[in-house]
């Protein structure tokens, strides 16, 4: 009998079946495509594991030969969980965990959860990050679930774990929805990560007139300095990679690109949440307007506004810049996990989530280890900018900042990721903003009411209302925001 | 017996009371707190209209006084719409009309539009702009829901409507949540409108050491202008204002703005239909950053890193930027209606909704004329920055609007909307961008695959996977965006 169950057998659910039993699981595997099984066995043949793997195109003898209480784990596109439940439905007996390890909205998790505990089942939401190399030698894992769910997959997720200096980067972070929420909001800093990188590409590139060769050296150094990150070390990658007609791979590739949509739903809990994460909100923002192909292309001929050459930041700042932006991606994502965890009361350790993003997951990074020590410290007023040593490193690093964003928007490259994060610490910095404006002028055409700097309670402006005095602060006042 | 009740006295419910009143009809209204009916019989008697209102107490004794078919407007907080049509219920009769004149998502108005005419009733979400003073002398109205029941509305709601050389600025934009949903993204323009303003303050202020009062000629002046419109008019009056204390009123008023909905509204919508509007995500974020006073003032003490001072841009050169920004803010909001009412099936007339919105609502501006006039030409991939005249203004604004932005963040003062519109043009006018960077990144870690410049159908690149060839472009790729 085999320990764990795995349905669906794509890409991530055939890496993670090789995984378990490359340290030593016993897995039975399923998927509605016969060709899904063939290939899994023959891929387990030629890493020498199919001793331990037995690929079925049948759920029924997957299902029978699983230890009990069963542990089964879906790996399907998340459309697709809710039929992969029904037909496991009539298997289920009481006791047995049924794991979605795939990119879901954790609505639906909990929805699903609910559903499953009602009927004596244990559900369990797991964001898995690490893409199919991850998957395959060791990724990082979220776990939403009950207790008792967490005690029966525990010991055997560990073993397949990435390992930040020993530390497997797995764990059970909240109940049901928990885990796939914070996997969204590593998928939304995740964004944010790759857009940065990519605003100081266009720098690079249209800026300083360098090629993708010129420029993967670039990203290969800062991976040895405090960028060190996977996302940084694969951009040296790709930037340094031909394509098989003999061009750098970067310059065939088709602008336009995808999202599957856990960056939106970041940005979607972010809102109902009250909060704003305006690195991620760019980042989606630049996905959104790269597939705008037509209108581009309109645009290009249409708008032929060429701006004055600029001279251009050395590289020294440029990675002082990227560097600060980067904490500003972490900051608001981890205020938003804090924010969810206080609306949902999940009593999420936010130190304990950045701890098993180290190893194995997308966003992996040396700063990672420095935010799980400060926030293990406490993070005052919930943000990143006020614990060393990020305090220190935004005072050092905000001129360089402002020197990349000024140099590339008088130079007409657009950076969309790297000024947001520029606007939100010039706001949190400087004190005093501008809404006092907004606020007058809600209250001037709404009746919205003011604060006072100078007083306790709402005020109205007495002379843009002829019987301000008639209305309390707490009338509903119909317009608008 | 009276052509109309109004359900809800508060400001907004009372000024259309009068209203309707002004305009030779006669109208009954309940509040459920009695001193609703009182306030409003007291404001009737004061303003000589009371002969044709009658305000009760009692909710049955006003819904015996409306003639038949009824029509009962709703002018209650979103929150209390449901207590409210469960309060009408027993009262109604087979082809009595409900409007919720709220601003209320347009979710819930397509929910309770179902539920009505499925008991032979008509429900109407109309969208109500144009603060208190709107209401009471002609707001505009966006309304949604059958032919029917606009016929039974339609006169009586273009008689108390703004116009626009004659025209009323009123009309039945599509069926159940239409009216709701352009109202909602009215108010995402006027959040963004109302942020590039603020930034725009923000530079004369921080950036050029001017005082309000110093700033509100700039403002009116401005107002006689191609920025002619409402917001920047009363920007004017509120800079000029002198609070009780014999400050400048906006110096008094603490910068932490409220948002009421709509404006996250928008960008939960925009962001499930896969749109992104930047300027008004800018807008929003700027409004919830402002709410984090304590935050702000620790960041004030430890992110203590001025800026040099930097030149700032010449009052024209502002007034071309925030022109163009604007041009940018209406973009994205039309581009954002025209995105709903194709899943929706709506079939909005957008050109028409440029027509109510060009008097009575708090967006209006001279520039809307244009824009009907553009969008009744029809736009170029549905965009503004495509159709004459904006095409000329932008190019010609466009270089203000780098230089503004520019100026500003080297000065260290925060533009968030401006940034981002910027951002937004940049990305439109430069043809390639970086989003080949992503999607390489993606194709690298999650095998998603990318178009080519150069080929027809999806790739993947060779060196980065071994086996890349057995992977079918539709598979399941598990792992992130």
């Amino acid at each position: 009998m085999s320990e764990i169950g795995i349905v669906g057998l794509g890409v991530m659910g055939a890496a993670l079946a090789l995984n378990f039993a490359s340290k030593g699981h016993d897995v039975q595997g399923y998927d509605v495509a016969p060709d899904g099984a063939r290939r899994l066995a023959e891929r387990a043949a030629r890493e020498g594991l199919d001793a331990r793997i037995a690929p079925h195109a049948d759920l029924a003898a997957m299902m029978g030969a699983l230890s009990r209480p069963r542990a089964v784990l879906v790996m399907v596109p998340d459309r697709f969980v809710d039929d992969a439940l029904e037909s496991l439905r009539p298997f289920l007996e009481e006791g047995d965990v049924v794991i979605d390890g795939g990119n879901t909205d954790f609505g639906d998790t909990i929805r699903r959860e609910k559903d499953f505990a009602a009927r004596g089942l244990n559900f369990v939401g797991m964001g898995v990050s690490g893409g199919e190399e991850g998957a395959r030698n060791g990724p990082s894992m979220m776990v939403g679930g009950t207790k008792a769910a967490w005690d029966r997959l525990d010991e055997m997720l560990r073993s397949i774990a990435a390992r930040y200096e020993g530390d497997p980067c797995v764990d059970r972070l909240g109940p049901d929805g928990a885990g796939h929420f914070v996997k969204t909001v590593h998928n939304g800093i995740e964004y944010a990560d790759m857009q940065m990188i990519a605003d100081v590409y266009g720098i690079l590139r249209d800026g300083g007139g360098m090629s993708p060769y010129d420029i993967a050296p670039v990203f290969r150094r800062w991976n040895e300095g405090p960028l060190q990150s996977y996302l940084v070390e694969i951009t040296g990658e790709v930037l340094a990679a031909t394509d098989r007609t003999g061009k750098p791979a970067v310059d065939v590739i088709l602008g336009r690109a995808g999202q599957k949509g856990t960056g939106r739903w970041t940005l979607i809990e972010a809102l109902k949440l009250g909060q704003s994460a305006s690195a991620i909100e760019a980042a989606v923002a630049a996905r959104s307007w790269s597939a705008q192909l037509e209108l581009r292309r309109a645009a290009k001929a249409a708008i032929d506004v060429p701006a004055e050459p600029a001279e251009m930041p050395g590289l020294e700042v440029l990675e002082q810049a990227l560097l600060t932006a980067k904490i500003i991606a972490y900051d608001q994502g981890i205020h938003l996990l804090g924010a969810a965890s206080d609306h949902f009361d999940w009593r999420l350790d936010i130190a304990r989530i950045a701890e098993i993003w180290r190893a194995g997951c997308i966003i992996r990074a040396a700063m990672l280890n420095e935010i799980a020590g400060a926030v293990r410290g406490g993070l005052p007023h919930g943000s990143l900018v006020l614990a060393e040593p990020f305090t220190t490193r935004i005072r050092e690093g905000l001129p360089a900042l402002r020197r990349t964003v000024t140099a590339a928007m008088s130079a007409g490259i657009a950076v969309p990721a790297l000024s947001s994060s520029l606007d939100y610490l010039e706001t949190l910095r400087r004190g005093r903003g501008t809404a006092d404006l907004i606020q007058a002028q809600r209250d001037f055409f709404g009746r919205h009411g003011f604060e006072r700097r100078d007083m306790e309670g709402t005020d109205h402006h007495g002379p843009w209302w002829d019987d301000h005095d008639a209305v309390p602060s707490d009338q509903p006042a119909g317009e608008p925001e």
